[in-house]
């Protein structure tokens, strides 16, 4: 049964709006996300909504057909409200017809298996949103198990790191942790670790990868701090030919992965 | 001498402001550039402000009072206000304590110098400006001759793409064009064209790249139209291991630039 919300300060509207907070996303442990296509990336990865919102006066489509069907199967909630609502919603002046909303998950990184994949990617204080899910997104790529967050990320649940890591979040893993904390998980099992670095490295082509593989890439400004780089078992280096010293993080992360990628299947 | 400014409602104030939106820059041919080192970026690569603002009350700074000296050597403006309007002209609520207002320069496609470089950025519809700053970056870091924008591509002048280039929009090449002049600029000289493309492609690793290399990178959510794919010279692709059948524009072509970088250089 389809749930009509037309008030603009319904309950259920404030608090959907809220979610776009990150303090209040924290709290409510759930997160929107925007748009039939990443609905349906999230159900390929085997996440439904709790609630789903849907426009009113929307084109029919029958994938939103299909999930409407399977949320309420699950006992989530469907609403239908009015576009304006569902712009206030997402802020955004050009709004999807419809917005689900889920559940965050664990992300503790006993959950991780390192085994199950030859790549890992890392990201230690990582401010930016879309370098994230660009990071995710390049992760399904190359055929990483997962994202593997150090210190103080941004929020990998917040509606511009969903978009970016283009439907990514629901397949990728994703862990949080402390630096400590990780080194002592990884230090447990097999893993390499390496990031690039501009001391004492080695050209990243060619350099001795090995599986599995955990490819750390630091803070957009600040990069790695000095005692993260001494824990990694191989440091490598790219070529900088121009006046700067560094990469976009998400890019170097991707220009890494892919020369691991190669190395480990060549 | 300096000026000072004390009304939100001052001319100046309000033109400065102005510069945020892209129809007024394109009017004005000029644009804003925020924060000390991103000025000092313009002024390595031979590029002074035409208007220096400052706020009230700074930290002093060695470089900025050069930068000063030589602004209003020549001939430029330098002007002093309070950081809550420099928060206004900014719409930053950390505002710099120092904006730069530049001319756009010229970015005809006739000015660029093919055999300069052994690497140029081709992007076709490109609409995230942190995206085409990210580009200008990583041509700066493979030793790109620039960045060519063909069809409608975001502004490389905004704000958020002057800052994700982190200054290399002042030292690599700008041009800007339609398709059409592009490939007949382009047959007018030596230089091979590569895009990465699903179909009728050849591995990237290992491909016969050739320089002057052209890497060309499409729009973000529709990729190339199959007409531009058609006039490549060489189609490489890339592994996809994941769900997903594409990569992150400014991603792809940092992959691919690194790779073709490799092998012109191997």
């Amino acid at each position: 049964m389809r749930k009509q919300i037309t008030g603009f300060s319904n309950p259920t509207v404030k608090y959907l709006r809220s979610l776009r907070d990150k303090k209040h996303r924290k709290r409510a442990g759930q997160f929107l996300v925007e748009g039939l296509r990443l609905l349906e990336d999230a159900r390929d990865g085997g996440r439904l909504p709790r609630k789903l919102v849907m426009a009113q006066g929307r084109e029919p489509h029958p994938l939103l057909e299909r999930l409407e069907t399977e949320v309420a199967g699950a006992g989530g909630e469907i609403i239908e409200t009015s576009p304006d609502i569902l712009t206030k919603i997402t802020g955004k002046s050009n709004a999807q017809s419809v917005v689900g909303v889920f559940d965050e998950w664990d992300t503790a990184l006993s959950q991780m298996e390192r085994d199950t994949a030859p790549i890992w990617l890392v990201a230690q204080a990582l401010r930016d949103p879309g370098n994230l899910g660009t990071m995710l997104r390049t992760g399904d790529a190359v055929g990483a198990g997962g994202l593997i967050l150090i210190d103080d990320c941004a929020d990998p649940f917040s509606a511009e790191a969903v978009r970016a890591s283009m439907g990514a979040v629901f397949t990728q893993g994703l862990a949080q942790a402390r630096w400590a904390e990780f080194v002592h998980w990884l230090r447990g099992g097999a893993g390499q670790l390496v990031a690039a670095s501009l001391r004492d490295a080695v050209p990243y082509r060619g350099a001795p990868y090995a599986s599995p593989c955990f490819i750390l890439v630091g803070n957009e400004s600040q990069g790695l701090p000095e005692s993260y780089e001494d824990e990694c078992d191989l440091r490598v280096t790219m070529p900088m030919r121009g006046r700067a010293d560094s990469l976009n993080a998400a890019v170097a992360g991707a220009v890494l992965a892919y020369e691991v990628l190669a190395s480990l299947e060549g």
